[in-house]
């Protein structure tokens, strides 16, 4: 079949027909999108690939090998996967310049396709993250969960309070940093990354250990808290003041999702039970398993929560059908082609430069940071032995589980910018507390467990 | 892991922190694109699937059930899934506006967002039909198509001229038709889609069958053939003579190409098999494959040719190698996933309102359009019997197969209204031909066949 988009192109190539004839029957650009978007996910692939196997090599977690290939690729160095988010515009892309060579373009329409495919990348390592935790529902165990549920809430809960506690305050007397400021970095010190953890456990084959199970629900719960913090950061930031309606509406819409959805996941398990035997087309199992999962996640962010939690419920609740051996299978290589687009643009989208001491502005970050890494680390260790209960359990293992932080921080570090409340070196501190926290968890974690946990199939089907 | 895009959501929600600061560190809308995404998908995939199912139990090919089921849900009917390419704006979408109350936004981003996730559902959709025709190339194969090739040809050859010629000289003789008009219409009649033909014989199990092979290979080369009638048919529209050079540079490169693929294959393939069987880390297999498919999309890109003659040269290619079998399975559910997309969304934009005899437009266009269905169907049908040197062919099922038209006979409705070389009447008339052909040719294709050679595996895995 022809494909409406790449007639239009060649027809504007051989035939200079202004554009607003094309863009009547197709948006003109559109072949020059999808050759952007392919060639993104080339380089993506690659990096992952590469980045993944050397560090299988050197016996590192792969997935932090991704995450470095997608330092090499993204901002920091080659460039090749950039976003407009920062300051960049196209010309800064190789692939845009390849792209407007190949197809002689203005300058504001390469913007615009620039625009455009960083959007259509977003997205898909976006539902890449989202299918990562279905995938990681889907391997939890609920029971287990429940199981370990109130030592994970102890752990999320000391998790979020020492390294806030320890930040904020440490800032104050020994940096002599404002409080606004000292308790937007110590917010920042908050959150667990769910998707780096859960991907490091999956990989060393610790998913479904105690220590896994708790560090998983755990960094759910944190996910939550999280939320709950920022919220009230922010609101204290603008107006001095903490809006407790809009906190108590998070709460309870966090609490009644993940509970509902798991009281509700035995009702629904028989329906989707009975709905995939009666299919007789392709995709009979996959098909409703992702409705289920995208109207989760859906619901996740629809009430200001997380996509992710809801991806996340929706594999718990599959998890215990009868169709979920199989729905296993099914979903590793889909998770295989869009799980590596998430993690090779999170390290793409790290700027690296901030660890440069020759940049006066990073030089007097760097003392911050090196107290924020401390606060972050030990933080988040001690909640290790917070478990109870638990005989014979690895506490160190759980609490380096804990330790790397998500994008939430860098989120915290631009809005505190932004806004005034946070000054340059205190922004530079908290990046890269985020990035070392990030970068150094997955090695440790593996460390922690015993290198002879080792459990990973290589071949994925 | 907290993503960026909805923590910005959050915070733009709680504490209304001005867009600009927020757009530093993300684009704010980045969580309502991806639950617009979302909501398209679970449109799609519902009515994907009831479509595919009500098909099968009314004994239909499930591909004619997808695509019924994407008028139902797109800009005919209930208007769920609309792409701006039309006069649609974002208040024509009930998903946008379900968005727009949820968020509380402004039609200004209202408009923006529809814009955006319009761009990444239609990115998504042509990702599934290069997937289609990799999956499609993979289960072809390669001596087959090269016993039948000439055949293939023939096919092809005759399946262009003839429809080409008797629109043409058809529509000047019984309707009055100026030359150039009539050349547009006779063009617009030109062209196979690989896309539906090849899923309903994939469907009856017919894809390796004499017949069906060379279905596809005479689909692919009336890709080519038809493309260089598109620069043919605009060049001439254009500047009333045919620029000679640009043809022959397409035809030139679509040959290389194709021939360049197949000839470079057997070598590609031993590095394929040996790189897999070193690679240790998850998606081992699928992550080389979809890059090779995906650098072979955008080369098919890059030279004006089509994405998917690229990626079912790949298919192709992989075919030959041990890792096969293996590869087959892990495509499945990625096809399963991203393939009904491009369906849904084929049906979602034809807009059957042509087809209403209520408008006084459209009666003009009826008497036309009869004709042109009756060129379209007979000009491909008697393909089938130029078929030489094959015994016991099927040859009613190869000119069949070969009447589905693809949206290139869109663009050239489009193209020639905007141009003015054509009048609504006939671009009305190019329309319902390529609905009714489309629409017309999968259960036709299956009787054909004959209903007992059903193959289709109902389970996907």
């Amino acid at each position: 079949m022809f494909s409406i988009n790449a007639i239009a192109s060649t027809i504007s190539q051989i035939s200079n027909i202004p554009h607003p004839f094309l863009a009547t029957v197709a948006s003109e650009n559109a072949p020059i999108i999808l050759s952007g978007v392919l060639l993104t996910l080339i380089v993506i692939y690659l990096a992952s690939k590469l980045g993944s196997e050397v560090a299988k090599r050197l016996d590192l977690p792969p997935v932090l090998g991704e995450l470095v290939a997608g330092v090499i690729v993204g901002v920091t160095a080659l460039r090749l996967v950039i976003f407009p988010e920062g300051e960049f515009t196209a010309s800064d892309s190789l692939i845009m310049s390849v792209l407007q060579y190949l197809n002689q373009l203005n300058p504001e329409s390469v913007n615009r396709i620039f625009e455009t495919q960083s959007e259509v990348v977003s997205v898909l390592s976006e539902l890449g993250v989202i299918i990562l935790l279905f995938e990681i529902g889907l391997e939890s165990d609920v029971r287990q969960l429940k199981e370990v549920g109130i030592q994970a809430f102890v752990v999320a809960f000391i998790g979020v309070i020492a390294p806030f506690a320890g930040g904020t305050i440490g800032l104050m007397y020994f940096f002599h940093v404002a409080t606004i400021p000292a308790i937007f970095a110590g917010a920042a010190l908050t959150a667990t990354s769910i998707g780096i953890t859960s991907k490091v456990l999956a990989e060393i084959g610790q998913l479904k250990s105690k220590e896994g199970q708790i560090i998983v629900g755990a960094a759910v719960i944190d996910d939550v808290l999280g939320i709950i913090v920022l919220a009230v950061v922010a609101s204290l930031a603008k107006t001095g003041e903490v809006d407790i309606t809009n906190v108590f509406i998070l709460l309870v819409s966090a609490i009644a999702f993940l509970f509902g959805s798991i009281l509700l996941g035995g009702i629904f398990n028989k329906a989707f039970v009975g709905l995939v035997s009666k299919l007789k087309t392709r995709g009979n199992i996959v098909i409703p398993a992702f409705i289920f999962a995208y109207i989760m996640a859906f619901i996740g962010n629809a009430i200001h929560l997380e996509g992710i939690l809801g991806a996340f419920a929706a594999g718990l609740v599959l998890d215990e059908t009868d169709a979920r051996n199989e729905l296993d299978d099914l979903i590793k290589p889909v998770a295989d082609l869009l799980v590596p687009i998430f993690f090779v643009t999170v390290g793409a989208k790290a700027d690296l430069s901030v660890l440069n001491p020759m940049i006066s502005e990073n030089r007097s970050g760097l003392l911050i940071a090196a107290f924020l890494l401390v606060v972050a680390i030990v933080g988040k260790v001690i909640t290790g032995w917070v478990v109870f209960g638990v005989p014979d359990v690895n506490r160190l293992a759980i609490g380096i589980g804990m330790v790397p932080r998500g994008e939430v921080g860098l989120v915290f570090a631009g809005i505190g910018t932004a806004s005034g409340a946070i000054n340059k070196p205190l922004e530079v501190a908290i990046i890269i507390m985020v990035i070392l926290t990030t970068f150094l968890a997955p090695p440790f974690l593996r460390i922690a467990f015993g290198k002879n946990q080792e459990a990973e199939v290589p071949i994925s089907g």
